[in-house]
């Protein structure tokens, strides 16, 4: 099953380019060659300032059933050139990713723009056949997470986030990864039961308008009573938030006349149903002509029973404003019946906020991936990344600096030369005042060699990530772009590569 | 495995409120009552005057598989409330499909907003369970469909279009979701190799840049022979192709010293493994003044042996311009090497397509469910519409009429008195010259009773459906928007509704 995260796909979700370059590079005889690819993005999505790198235990859980079944080398050799010799799809029969390695940022790392996310070391023929799927796993998980952290900021430490997208996902998957990677990126909950079941996220839900709008009047409600919490005779429920709601109605001042009564009908019983967890939906009809009424009516009804109300949601209109006058209200109610919690009664609201994050989602940035190494056929190993996350004494990691895997890692208090990318040719010497190295290698030579965290600590490594991150870099608009360099010496070999490419 | 519309998910795949409804249902004894729902959408997408309605199939064999495991149910049981009655997930034990009926246009017919692309009835607990499920299967499969349409309307009936979004798709099911209903709305190909597989769509693909500058120099090509088609002996390709330089270059008036060794090495290496399906990827470096003539050289070099490349492929810069330098250096060539097939080498575009078409599909219509009927606690049967097509005579369609499912249908050469919807109060008269009644029985009692196409057939069913659609629907811009009415009877029920609910 895809599931979006723990799923594992067949070696054949990838473009059939890869195969066909595979095919010349084994006619070639240049398969077996080292290869590696950097993914990296080339801009922060959302106009951000950082992104969150996520899909890496997908890509871990994909590579290690990596390999062709016959019935994928039939279909293969039904799709290749003619030409294609048999021997080159007897040779995919035994490949696999057991001389694949990935060096990454663990999963929920901030991440800057053109800073790999991982590095992918292998034979090249199966180094280019894994750059679609690893993009793909990759790619949508890091935007989710991305767009979840974002909205964590804007909400602040204490509201609730929930996501609530799967109608509108790219299918199935497409919704488990959404709820799954907006969990890591720091919602709270999701709506998609399976999400839940696969991931151990936290699911809520409680009505839908289809529910309120399905009972017309009080006489539908059955059963009608309702035990107190503490024992003790049942009692006529829907008789006892009668009687609330017309002194609730005088209270607010609203007409009882106004007060739908099918939506008192669908709330009443809902709460004899659940009487722990009755959430008003308040905006079926009229939000505070009928559903807030019709809801203190029944929370009150509850609340002498000896049950709390969860809270209200609102799902149209005007949120903000609609959210003061239900607040308002609450505490009237609160004070004039002596029911101290109800003034801090939770109000969620649901409505646009998941497509307007799609729609950031559409203006995307393309994860992209670089070959690099093999030109001119020396070993590979000395043309590898290495990243470190340089601090100054703010606390704040300042400057993400990039080199050569041979060179030596910058040291705290050591001065470094770098040059810094996009801010013209000038060289500059940085001291820094704490070093983080940013990769580590999970894979080698095919076996996981690095305990894999879970999603819960994965979720945590994000927010410890994105609090760690100077509050000028994580401003929603206009943020502060970070500072992106190399060391001398990868910047020699970037140069070179540049001027053999012209 | 998802499969995005061969697609199996379990019936966990909903929102956490619909199983929180279906216990307040089942507490109420209401579970079993019949009732239904219509899934249709408020506007079309992409600012169009109509969609493509797909993903049945999807919604069909997640029907038949719908079932709960004892793993499901456990799971349930943990994260419902704690007063839920164990009864409750006894009953669920015995829940399928079994008593759902399903309605539906034919998968791939065009559809207007308003109008139900499909209904669902059953048992009410069933029905409510199934909502989410079905409206992420048909909303994503629907709007992908409809976006290759418009795709396919502006590139005409003969270009050839390739779906290739994999990498940026919301993970694997999203992209297979994409290859599948754009080869629906109107694409040729796709790169997916995996849907080409579990679909039978075309794939296609040859070369990426990294394999472009995975070479330096002529020196790296491997083997360096090619035999003629018509047999003989082997020829030194890589001379025969430098030859071919010097002259095309000379030709095109192009400096030899600026054509990329590298990438005429990579061109060569494919041609001798590939030499009936060479394409050139022309942007890795300079295309007027590199991939052009490499292009050229080891096109015609082929040639020589009887082979003919299948074209060539940009994918970045200014592609209309571009096309235009091309196509008239291979009429140059054609004409001054005598090569009359030259002159319609195929040039394809690979941009920012699929990204334009992503970002339009974040400005996504809502597709929208609404449960109707059961209002009053009535049979249901007689609350569900018809709808039909009604033709004038110019024989497209002009107004979808929707009925009352106890109404005769409308029949061409009777008049009858309708009111379109969002047009005033008056009602009007037509008299259609041809009626096409819309939906059909898929899904009898959960047994499907109606042959169902196959994927080409049903690519089929919405060209054909596409082209009977008058073009002032189908404008890309500004579309004349397409007249849906209800007949008096149905008007009358709706006002009712809306009375009710005020």
């Amino acid at each position: 099953m895809w599931a979006g995260g723990g799923a594992v796909g067949g070696p054949l979700l990838t473009d059939l380019y890869q195969f066909s370059m595979a095919g010349a590079y084994w006619r070639a005889g240049r398969h077996r060659e080292p290869a590696e690819f950097e993914l990296f993005f080339r801009r922060c999505p959302f106009q951000g300032g950082f992104a969150l790198a996520a899909g890496l235990d997908a890509c871990l859980a994909f590579l290690r059933a990596f390999r062709f079944s016959p019935a994928d080398i039939e279909y293969l050799e039904s799709v290749l050139p003619v030409t294609t010799e048999k021997a080159f799809f007897d040779y995919l029969r035994t490949v696999d990713a057991s001389e694949v390695s990935i060096s990454s940022v663990p999963e929920g790392s901030v991440v800057f723009s053109r800073v790999p996310i991982f590095q992918v070391k292998g034979p090249l023929l199966v180094v280019q056949l894994l750059e679609t799927t690893l993009l793909c796993l990759v790619n949508y998980a890091s935007l989710v997470a991305t767009n979840a952290a974002r909205f964590r900021l804007k909400a602040g430490p204490d509201k609730k986030l929930m996501e609530m997208g799967l109608r509108r996902a790219q299918g199935p998957d497409g919704g488990l990864s959404a709820s799954k990677y907006s969990y890591v990126g720091g919602f709270d909950f999701t709506s998609n039961v399976l999400a839940g079941q696969l991931y151990g996220i936290p699911v809520r839900g409680t009505v839908a308008h289809s529910y309120v709008s399905s009972f017309t009047s009080l006489a539908e409600v059955n059963p009608r009573v309702l035990r107190p919490l503490s024992g003790g005779e049942p009692v006529d429920f829907p008789a006892l938030v009668e009687a609330w709601l017309s002194k609730v109605c005088q209270l607010l001042r609203v007409p009882l006349a106004r007060v739908n009564r099918g939506e008192q009908a669908a709330f009443v019983s809902y709460a004899i149903t659940f009487p722990h967890n009755f959430q008003g939906l308040l905006d079926t009809y009229c939000v505070l002509r009928s559903g807030l009424p019709n809801f203190c009516a029944v929370a009150l009804a509850l609340n002498e029973l000896g049950y709390r109300a969860i809270g209200v949601r609102l799902d149209s209109g005007d949120l903000a404003r609609q959210s003061v006058e239900i607040r308002q209200a609450f505490r009237t109610c609160s004070t004039h019946f002596q029911v101290p919690w109800f003034e801090r009664v939770p109000i969620a609201v649901s409505n646009d906020v998941s497509e307007s994050s799609l729609e950031e989602l559409a203006q995307e940035v393309k994860m992209a991936s670089a070959f690099v190494g093999r030109r001119g056929g020396g070993p590979c190993s000395s043309r590898a990344f290495a990243a470190a996350h340089l601090g100054k004494g703010t606390g704040f990691p300042c400057m993400d600096l990039m080199s050569l895997e041979d060179e030596l890692p910058p040291r705290a208090g050591e001065e470094a030369e770098v040059r810094l990318l996009g801010r013209g040719k000038e060289s500059r010497k940085v001291t820094p005042a704490a070093v983080e190295i940013l990769h580590r290698l999970y894979l080698r030579d095919g076996q996981v060699c690095q305990a894999l965290p879970s999603l819960e600590e994965i979720k945590k490594h994000a927010q410890a990530s994105v609090r760690k991150l100077n509050p000028a870099h994580k401003r929603l608009q206009d943020p502060e772009a970070y500072q992106v360099a190399v060391t001398q010496k990868l910047h020699a070999l970037l140069t070179d590569l540049q001027r053999d490419g012209q």
